[in-house]
């Protein structure tokens, strides 16, 4: 059974999860330059503040329909995944 | 003390969460009105081999750095809600 209004309004979900996709992983490739940074200057690379600053600021601007603790939780999952990238790059300097 | 090479990526960091935000809403927001065209059409809300055709897309175009695994996880968290966000609707139209 066909249904051109599902399919299109589809095809919108499938262009949104690739533009999610690129941005979390262009994300991720600037937490690497600051884990380098941090690298290079000795700055501890896991700031609790500053993760707290950028949920206020996803709470602040979060228009909805996304509830907060949904944003909350989908969020410290990117953060996770950046700095577990950030620890790969730290365990790969100090071999070699 | 003043990091301004940190300063700079981390404003970048912000925006780029801002812009991640706005498009998670966006497709919240999609799936939605997807969720009124099932309703109209008596279509099942759940749909798995949807989700594994996302999936797979995401994979597909998974360029990096951020592993295949964690991409899984974030995007299922991100259909969950939505899912979520459907199911609320459903239930306030039997209400009414």
């Amino acid at each position: 059974m066909s249904h051109p209004e599902l399919d299109s309004l589809r095809k919108n979900v499938d262009e949104l999860n690739l533009e999610i996709l690129r941005l979390i992983n262009e994300r991720a490739t600037v937490v690497q330059e600051i884990g380098k940074v941090k690298e290079k200057q000795g700055v501890n690379r896991y700031d609790p503040l500053r993760e707290r600053h950028m949920l206020n600021l996803i709470k602040e601007n979060n228009a909805g329909p996304m509830p907060q603790s949904t944003a909350d939780h989908i969020f410290k999952e990117i953060f996770k995944t950046a700095l577990e990238l950030q620890e790969n790059d730290h365990r790969k300097a100090l071999l070699v």
